[in-house]
């Protein structure tokens, strides 16, 4: 277990890596390298995504102080505990459940290694992310990669996983209609994940031009169609129409919109971790008697094999690649808006 | 069809009943007695309940004008399409679907009459209610009521049957833990209905009254425990334990208290249409996978059923009783801190 906060094993060897203090994310030349520990594999970061929880962690959230990064894809160097890891391409779930766990389908606590109340978070919550060039995770949160799968497509990994988390949550008809807000990177991963199990699919967003990347790359396709919000904001004719809506905007308004979608009785997915701060009417909740859910982590192995298998398209949303030394630069054009995918690629 | 806001027959005969016009309900002792409908059936009010939505009608909540009343038993002395009908012992369900739906079971438009999209909702949306000598109803909304259920018990089918939707929406098994949060009327009925369906219910409440009432009437049992919320809220240990948390409170607060309670993946349900008012901070949601679900009205045949078993204790509720004529000191003492069901006795 590597907790950011509690002392931990270091080798004299130094690494590059991005460190959060405060609100500060800044490069160190001089970070120890981790040393894995019991039940732990070093891993080599190959290359790592930035996310928007990053941006959140940058503002406070969660208090976090420690190496950022948490989407990503490495090589194992030393896994002393299981050494046929070692040389392998792999990517790890980010939940690092507590050491009563023995797998990541059985945990003595509470069953659900996401779930974990020790858990500590790659990235985010006391454990070193992947902003660096080395890393140590869980040999049981580890994920060998297939040949097939670019370097560049396992960073999507995680977040992809994230969208399959929805699937595992609710069952979903053939017939249904879903609507997916917001047309960031999560929300267009989402509507390909929903079109694997849903024949309409509509992706709601704000921004002409990562809709017309959406169609461009042909995501829009038979089952994705795509709009623009405000269109559907002011047509009554759409108004508690659908089935299933799944807020990926990340703003409180999301939520307004979908209660104003969704159809009596129908489900609402609640994807990212959104503050109310202005008055919010959950009538509509009671009333409509609506289902809303909070969804998180998802199943790596089903990512993996979506990726494998080229059923979602990752890589045309990547916006540009940094070095692990430009991190703060690559962090700053992430948090430009409208900005998709920024990875950070090299590590040596 | 009986709709407040649109001409309606009338016959020339008078009758008393509670108007409200705005935010001010006032006896009117010649409002004109209304005359059934195709489809409809005219009932003499025997006893009727006053409900807090009643009260939040008198605030404004639905911009709701007319005859207030929900909650209610009656006879039915007219029903020219449906003629077996007169003569009986009636509750009805409260929510008017609109005419294209054929029976409480089959509606053309949504499949659902409880959220038809065209319902009017006696004493609650265009349509008058039962706070006078008459009103008017569909006729298959009618239920009758059992020999057994007396006039006092039959008022509670309405809010009863709203604890019974609980089940109709949500899986239950016994081994679980269920926590009611709200020690009012509704959240008194929650519990003894959810006691039918778990081994392990909880009722917190802010009144020591109300709770030792619940104990001295002997609701509280082997399967229903009672406390202070106050003294959960202090209590570390029984943070995210609960498997379902019921929201019956009537205030944000109660919202924010089930989110600390309930366990990751667990169940959340909304019973009260709160606004929220502050900052309130929807990311447990997302972080816990919880599901939040909102419930409204429920099945009258199983409050019936519950109420001619004997099943549920509704009586130990009534704390007065006052004659129509005086419905609107029933009203302010209904509007009185603590207070729990207040009833109107004499119509005649």
């Amino acid at each position: 277990m590597t907790l950011a906060n509690t002392p931990q094993p270091v080798s004299a060897q130094t690494m590059v890596a991005l460190v959060l203090e405060g609100t500060h994310p800044r490069i160190d030349t001089q970070f120890p390298k981790p040393i894995p520990g019991p039940g732990e594999a070093l891993l080599q970061v190959r290359q790592a995504g930035v996310c928007n929880t990053d941006l959140e962690l940058v503002k406070g959230y969660m208090g976090f102080s420690g190496i950022l990064g948490h989407e990503f894809v490495a090589t194992v160097t030393e896994c002393s505990d299981a050494p046929h890891w070692v040389g392998k391409r792999v990517c790890a779930d980010i939940n690092a459940a507590c050491e009563l766990a023995v797998s990541p389908d059985e945990c003595h606590t509470c069953g659900h290694p996401h779930h974990c109340p020790n858990r500590t978070v790659i990235g985010i919550d006391r454990h070193h992310g992947a902003f660096a060039q080395y890393l140590v995770a869980p040999i049981r949160n580890l994920y060998e990669v297939p040949d097939s799968v670019s370097d560049q497509a396992a960073v999507f990994t995680e977040p992809l996983a994230a969208a399959f988390e929805i699937a595992e949550q609710i069952s979903i008809k053939r017939s249904e209609t879903i609507v997916v807000l917001g047309d960031g990177k999560l929300g267009i991963l989402i509507a390909q994940v929903m079109r694997l199990h849903c024949d309409t699919v509509w992706l709601l967003g704000r921004h002409a031009g990562k809709l017309a990347m959406v169609k461009h790359q042909a995501i829009q396709g038979p089952k994705v169609q795509t709009a623009l919000s405000s269109v559907w904001e002011n047509d009554p004719s759409k108004m508690k129409k659908v089935d299933i809506v799944i807020e990926a905007t990340g703003s409180a308004s999301g939520l307004v919109q979908a209660m104003n979608l969704v159809k009596p009785r129908g489900t609402i997915v609640l994807k990212s971790t959104v503050a109310i701060s202005n008055e919010v009417n959950l009538a509509p909740i009671v009333i409509d008697e609506i289902t809303l859910l909070g969804s998180r982590c998802g199943p790596f192995d089903k990512a993996l094999t979506a990726l494998a298998a080229k059923q979602v398209a990752v890589e045309p949303l990547i916006v540009s690649a940094y070095p692990l030394v430009q991190a703060e630069e690559a962090l700053a054009q992430a948090n430009t808006k409208g900005t998709l995918k920024i990875l950070l690629n090299e590590f040596s």
